[in-house]
């Protein structure tokens, strides 16, 4: 009677609202028609100090990081940004060094995403917390959604995933942890997926297994292929020097920001040459999600992603 | 050298992040041209726990007041509502039915100033933190701005001021404290004055004197009358029962979320009978901004409002 948020979870929390609210279109971002033939795209992430931001990311990552959660939702609408909305709070014993670190990386990550930074908010609280909006805008009904595949589409994701997972555990100057501390929303591959009849795109900012089962619907299923996934020899040593499971960490830790998508034989025929992607599976019609192993096992994915609370 | 933020307060953070960023256009709201007649008005506001809510205030008004907050920013522009984004941290031992008393709170100021909630993000936090984003629309270059004021023009509020300063510091059922725990923002109020040739407006959130100050500009000033101010006896004599002065509470504490706003003589007739307002003052050549106290005396009005971080 008397539960606790941490007693049920994110997902929980989050069904609440949009159960009690008809108007949440629940799609990677809000789609809102605003003229005849446009759309607006509008995302808002908050990231938070003690659960966000690794203790050896500076303070420039921060600022360039929250830009980037939030302009890759607009990347999986394959929408073209229009403006971000910096709200802001630190402590109020920050060097206002530090603070205009943060500040340069806000403003660095909104020149490379070409978003302008419009307006926002700030505060003081114990820790540094970075709330942003993305606003995007589209053709209407041109918007890159989750669930518009067949059977038969493949699946495919714009860069390797899994790095940014094992970045997260290792504190030197590896590839890893430059892609856990510095990774880059995919704003122009989501534009090109859109134009090129892409049939659903999500970002992989909760895991590879969390996305396929976000984007998964009655009456179909997924086959992925652990030979098609790249995974060096170098990744499988580390994770296992770590005692950490390197599969886990591709199906289930995220945070690489590359795009999951799906495309028709056909179509992705007509982006090879416009874009970078590994195919990684395809859509078929087992109603299960699943992954065959280089063993030649086939195993279900369990839809375990980040749950905050638990 | 190592100046902390503290050391040089809010406005200096704001103007450093306004300083390095051509793309702020600094109003109540950003204004967003994208159509060829339309703009989008957009707004971030974050409230945190223990810096925005009085400890006498409830779950479900938190949650109203956040979407207020923002709401007040579209107001204060004349603008349209087109959609609500809610990000909301709260820490794990919060009870559930304290979480959806939150949430219960927001989609009732959703419903109650008919703005979509279109989407969002839930976190965890040590304490409760809310951070809104308002989106409206306007036709293009109809929106309300700051400064579009002339000599002569009469300064104005939608309702009575320094009700909520007064209740901040009481923890009764009185009409001060309702006005410090669920106050309303003015939407309906901005878009008439908007469609009715006011030639500036703003929200009272900082104080009176803040926002003269706000919305000053060259070779102008402004002339308020105490007597033209509403402010009871009852109110005198609580302020002076708890060792306040009345006048500070009315100019330097704000929280009323009634809109300030200057109009001509002849287009205040033309309002009359669609908006409850009040004379307080007109602008003047003066490049002052100041009182007319009830004793005869002129007095200048300095810009202190709320500042964070001192």
């Amino acid at each position: 009677m008397d539960l606790k948020v941490s007693d049920i979870g994110e997902k929980e929390l989050v069904k609440y609202i949009v159960d009690n609210c008809k108007d949440i279109v629940f799609d990677d971002a809000a789609i809102t028609p605003i003229s005849q033939n446009k759309e607006l795209i509008s995302t808002s992430d908050m990231l938070i100090q003690s659960k966000h931001f690794p203790k050896n990311m500076s303070y420039f990552q921060m600022g360039f990081k929250a830009v980037t959660v939030n302009v890759s939702d607009l990347a999986a609408m394959g929408a073209k940004p229009l403006g971000f909305l910096l709200s802001i709070a630190i402590p109020k014993d920050i060097l206002v060094s530090d603070f205009k670190q943060i500040i340069e990386g806000v403003l660095k990550a909104c020149k490379f995403y070409n978003i302008p930074l419009i307006g926002g908010d700030t505060n003081e609280a114990d820790e540094i917390i970075i709330s942003g909006t993305a606003l995007g805008l589209n053709d209407k009904e041109t918007s890159l959604r989750k669930d518009g595949y067949s059977k038969g589409d493949l699946i495919c994701i714009t860069g390797e995933i899994g790095l940014a997972a094992l970045g997260f555990n290792l504190d030197d100057d590896s590839i890893y942890v430059k892609k856990a501390l510095e990774a880059v929303a995919k704003l122009n591959e989501g534009i090109i997926l859109k134009e090129n009849g892409a049939t659903s795109a999500t970002d992989i900012t909760d895991g590879l297994a969390s996305e396929l089962y976000e984007i998964s619907k009655d009456s179909y299923g997924m086959m992925i292929y652990e030979d098609k996934i790249p995974i060096s020899e170098e990744y499988k040593r580390i994770s296992k020097s770590l005692n950490l499971n390197y599969l886990d960490l591709i199906l289930h830790v995220g945070e690489d920001f590359e795009l999951l998508f799906t495309i028709s034989e056909e179509n992705l025929e007509l982006i090879k040459d416009k874009l970078d992607f590994i195919v990684i599976g395809e859509i078929n019609d087992s109603g299960k999600i699943e992954i065959t192993l280089n063993s030649g096992k086939v195993c279900g994915i369990s839809s375990k992603g980040y749950n905050h609370f638990k």
